[in-house]
């Protein structure tokens, strides 16, 4: 399917991908790039077990596994279950020069202990934000008389993950354009009778014909009162004449995230629809406007809530306007209200925008029992301002 | 479409589910079960964090969350996004009666930091199998002077989930039944000219139309030499005549995890194709065989590899001959080698079954390069030794 959805596309883009996979020169530059944060963490190695910084890092994807990055070396730690698919990878073109493997034995823990305890690197970073408290003490412990410190660290990987280079915005760009395909396809299809969970099925099926590896989360088709949970499960309400109907979906595209939400209403909404709708755009809109270089995650947040406060909405919209979005569908920047630095929640520095970083804009306003409206795109920062990664228009399709 | 479904449906298990969530009562009881094991564990609280284990106790089903248990109260806490849904779970039926809402004001870790300072509980346990290096230490460092103190725990929710109760045994033989309709139909519809990937859309479209809440994990579809790795991703390459193909999926519904494996032979299968598949085939019926009250998740697992051992294929089995299988897709108990106990691996312990423990039996072989075979079922523990969760026939289906 994937091969003939290229045929049909229009975009550049595609042609510009060669592969799936990023080609291995660029982990070992990337590689590079994380050993020269290592410095100012304090630590000589890391050892990376956040599955999309391991991705990243090493182009292997599976559901679990481990690298070890020191000062020279790299070796990548996975179980029988992906041997042959690590001895494949590290012998193609997409494999990282100079990468090491080695198979877990028994348990990753006892492989990582035996691994650490011959490195002759310390202190090692561990990253704090993605590894259990259980791992780390069971290391600790097992460490304890081999001289190998841990230190906890966070977003030394994240960091060079948050500015999207060449092939990552190509394949970005790609995805936004499959999605918005499927979008208005999806939105064409909502129609009376059909139940949310059936619009969910037929959505997944979308996406995934239509090239993605899978949806990027779960589905949400939400139906009339429904429209007022942000986070709605499709369940077996049945659209009706009247409805607003909201579809929030994703798709991952050779690794990479994108998400998108629109909405229709079956037949001519009401007048309190129509002034949240309105809201909610004109919201989008003043977010946008304000995305270039130098401004901060949270001035695009405070540009629509600026105006939804003006129309009395304000405290109808409970969550940030975006989110960051790459190899995980929630990453860096934040994009969500200014608060004073406490230090609580993680990944979640209001940073100066840059070129290449990518996120979502998606403000909305919900009603307990009445409804809701979110409108989402996402964009690319660019020099002059943004470019929208996804392409569907943004007006509410009455069906 | 669960709805319909369900009026097909010829299983008497249908009927004995009410509702999609267990009774608020029984929430109560599973409260107090878990405060029993509070004093062995050394806490008088816990702060639940692991979705899987929420749900468990709470029915609340978000991306995040949080539950504080203690001695006599139990605190709910979520976002914004999850508030309506809350309050609406609450003053249902599947609300737990006594359970208190709190809503994230700014970020989860404040507001637990807030939580725990005001609830005279000491220590605290946290899931530190669960838990992020990150935010435990946050915690630690916010909570030095206020006297409460947090201890790691492992297992202590896990322990009231390994044994399932009626609701969930019902839940779970309803999902068995309609996965193993959907297998069927799935290994039919294997030809050549299609490509896995086309596959794999096909298997989670009717994953989801036969009433599953979406499927439990990425669909496998290996054809060809394809079949030689246990996790493959299914990808642009056709099934051509001659192939061996193998569909390894499952779907959650109402929360509940099953997962079944079969082959397809486009045409007749090969020599060694046929004798790798009456090994794996013995293999799992001598795992079947030896699954009863008071025998440990190693019997079962050296069952399995021993038939495999004198077939000269012990190497070639690299995995687990199965795990556990409920609110997670790989959970307690543990169906694998035995070894010494180092304390490494997590909920790792080899125990002893009992009735109502559900897991998956799935001994398989994989030949780098040539090709693999694993069968795969889920049972349930029965007082005479085990009852099967998903029927479909064992043959190797020659289409």
């Amino acid at each position: 399917m994937p091969r003939k959805s290229h045929q049909r596309s229009e975009s550049d883009d595609a042609r510009r991908i060669a592969g799936s996979f990023v080609a291995g020169h660029v982990l070992t530059d990337r590689l590079t790039a994380l050993r020269a944060r290592f410095d100012h963490a304090g630590v000589t190695a890391l050892l990376v077990t956040h599955p999309a910084n391991l991705f990243h890092l090493s182009n292997f994807r599976g559901s679990a596994g481990v690298l070890l990055v020191t000062a020279d070396d790299v070796s990548l730690v996975v179980d029988s279950r992906y041997t042959t698919a690590v001895e494949t990878l590290l012998g193609s073109e997409a494999g990282c020069p100079g990468m090491a493997f080695e198979q877990v034995a028994s348990s990753y823990e006892e492989t990582l202990r035996d691994l650490l305890g011959r490195c002759d690197s310390t202190p090692v970073g561990i990253e704090a934000s993605h590894m259990t408290v259980w791992r780390y003490e069971w290391l600790e412990r097992a460490l304890a008389d081999s001289g190998v410190v841990l230190r906890p660290t966070t977003g030394l990987v994240e960091a060079g993950r948050v500015v999207k280079d060449v092939f990552e915005l190509a394949t970005l760009r790609e995805a936004g354009v499959r999605i918005s395909r499927v979008m208005e396809r999806m939105l064409q299809s909502c129609e009376a009778g059909r139940t949310e969970r059936e619009m969910a099925a037929g959505i997944d099926h979308a996406i995934q014909t239509a090239g993605f590896d899978r949806p990027a989360f779960e589905t949400i088709v939400a139906s009339g009162p429904h429209t007022a949970l942000p986070h709605a499960h499709p369940g077996d309400r049945v659209l009706a004449a009247g409805d607003l109907v909201l579809l929030d979906f994703g798709g991952i595209y050779h690794g990479y995230c994108v998400d998108l939400t629109r909405m229709a209403c079956l037949g001519a909404p009401d007048a309190a629809a129509v002034d949240w709708y309105a809201a909610v755009r004109e919201a989008h809109a003043a977010a946008l406007e304000t995305v270039r270089p130098g401004v901060r995650g949270s001035d695009v947040d405070a540009a629509a809530r600026e105006v939804l406060d003006r129309r009395g909405l304000g405290a109808a919209f409970g969550h940030g306007t975006g989110h960051g979005i790459g190899l995980e569908v929630h990453e860096a920047p934040r994009i969500n209200r200014r608060r004073p630095p406490t230090g609580a929640g993680q990944d979640d520095e209001d940073v100066l925008l840059e070129p290449g970083m990518v996120f979502t804009v998606e403000p909305g306003v919900y009603l307990p029992g009445r409804g809701g409206v979110r409108l989402e795109d996402d964009l690319v920062v660019t020099p002059a301002g943004h470019e929208l990664l996804t392409v569907v228009s943004r007006d509410l399709l009455v069906v």
